[in-house]
């Protein structure tokens, strides 16, 4: 295992005490947790925004904690879901008295342990709502998972839902944003190498060398299929092709394209990838508002990426370009 | 080799298109070259930063292009000194009549063809000063360079100079700045694993299962040696204590911090290495200004990461602190 660690243990705790080395004035930790929140938090009269999940796919989710997104992130042990007593010292940490929305990727654990924290909270007083995000169209149930897996898109419900809430919306209006992106978002993805969970020493699985696989999840879930590497031409409309179709996009609609890098495909494949996407989207009128490319929700070091494409209305579009100010939002 | 691409010839080109057709907004490229420069080039009276070298570093250059940075980036083939002529069109298109730096990174081929194509500016009457970065602290001379390399820090280099151009400072003055950065940055990197140049299809060397390799270039070029794989304690010490002692660094002394992947050490990585530097910064008394993690100059996919630390006096804090706007700062 050719890892820059220390004890693979101890990974989760390292990262989240060299963040905060590296950023005081943005963040800090909830004491004896694994939770980071903005380092202002609670903001008094405005609605919260918790994510968070297993580590190992950052900048998701403590990235994107700061003004305009998340006021904060429960940082799992890798790949895995955080317990409900994490996510509860989340809750009261950002809690400003306007309630707390949680925004939960489509993980069994995730969702079954963020629930469980709201219920608490409630009873500590807390009003809580909370999304579930589902973007990847790539397969209907896998493992860890009931419906479709949250991956990429769920970093536009952070920014779309975190700039209402930053506006001063209430906690129903922050839910019925964060609802209408998860309605217009869905993602792609493809892994051309596996992963290594520090903890578990080695990759979960292989992939041939001459092959890749085609709608994998970002923990190494199955996809739809494994095939023969093809051209960058050839995938990216794959992917897209797939989203595009899911959406039912037509000439003339509006979108935000994200093209995610799982961790180590570089950016000169992405922007590769992009040229193909860029051109598709054109030839078939569907206007591109804004393209972000780079790494928003990875998998370790996984070679692949995920494409997501958000379909937008005048009230999106403001949203996504309010000014955020966090260290994974370009 | 398992890559996201078309044609390996193409791939500078597919990915100059990529990056065209997703930040129209930000970039243009002047027709016929692989330059690309800031939307709003030439801003009249302003001095114009040009930088570039080989692709495969992104997002050095082109994502550095930009209010208050660079005002082009010229992208040769991989890991390939852009020519002349290419250097030559990115001058002319963005001298705004103040004049034009060009901020080089030390290799021969690099400094070779930036030289001739600031003398076939000044024929045409533009006036051109250069600046030669060479911050890496591993080795003098080396595979390509005589003398130290230029790596990482020299992002520090186009933040700097270009707050100040932007600023509506003279030729002079922005070279002044330039030169006060580099004297004042080191950098150390290491490597895990070696990429692949698209066009050679296959790794140029190996590094042993077991073992990483101490003060690597970001071409792959031969560090100080080769050792088993350390814990990131170790290995986060031993780059920061080079870096630290040529910088003759003392208590008190303020700094910035560039934690930089070499392009697959996941952002977990960084920050467990960052939790040595920050802690053992700390414990010599010397003040951590800010700290950049992240992918600033890659080396496409290769495991590994340098460390850069800039010396700050109050000059440099504000210019460092000024607002830019591009893709690659954070």
């Amino acid at each position: 295992m050719k890892k820059l660690i220390n004890d693979p243990e101890q990974v989760v705790r390292d990262m989240i005490d060299g963040i905060l080395y590296a950023h005081p004035e943005r963040l800090k930790n909830v004491p004896d947790t694994s939770v980071l929140v903005r380092a202002d938090a609670p903001v008094h009269g405005k609605v919260a925004l918790v994510s968070g999940g297993g580590s190992g796919h950052e900048p998701a989710h403590a990235g994107y904690v700061g003004k305009g997104m998340l006021d904060g992130a429960v940082c799992g042990e890798v790949f895995t879901s955080p317990t409900p007593d994490q996510v509860l010292e989340a809750i009261k940490a950002v809690d400003g008295g306007a309630g707390v929305l949680l925004v939960i990727k489509n993980y069994t654990g995730d969702v079954m342990n963020f629930e469980m924290a709201a219920e608490l909270a409630e009873a500590e007083g807390i009003q809580v709502t909370k999304v579930i995000v589902n973007d990847d169209v790539a397969v209907e149930n896998s493992t860890y998972t009931t419906g479709r897996r949250g991956i990429a898109g769920t970093v536009f419900v952070h920014k779309i839902a975190g700039a209402i809430a930053d506006q001063g919306a209430s906690l129903e209006e922050v839910e019925r944003v964060a609802l209408k992106v998860i309605d217009n978002v869905r993602s792609m993805g493809m892994a051309l190498t596996p992963c290594t969970v520090p903890a578990a020493g080695k990759a979960g699985f292989e992939i041939p060398e001459d092959e890749m696989e085609i709608g994998m999840g970002i923990h190494g879930e199955p996809g739809t299929h494994r095939a023969k590497i093809e051209s960058a031409d050839t995938v990216a409309d794959q992917l897209l092709s797939l989203v595009i179709n899911d959406l039912n996009l037509q000439a003339d609609d509006k979108v935000a394209v994200m093209l995610n890098s799982l961790g180590s495909t570089p950016q000169m494949e992405l922007y590769v990838m992009n040229k193909t996407i860029g051109k598709v989207l054109q030839s078939k009128g569907i206007i591109v508002h804004k393209t972000y490319v780079g790494e928003f929700m990875t998998s370790l070091e996984m070679a692949g990426c995920s494409v997501s494409v958000l379909k937008l209305d005048e009230e999106l579009t403001e949203l996504l370009d309010a000014k955020a100010d966090t260290l994974g939002w370009k």
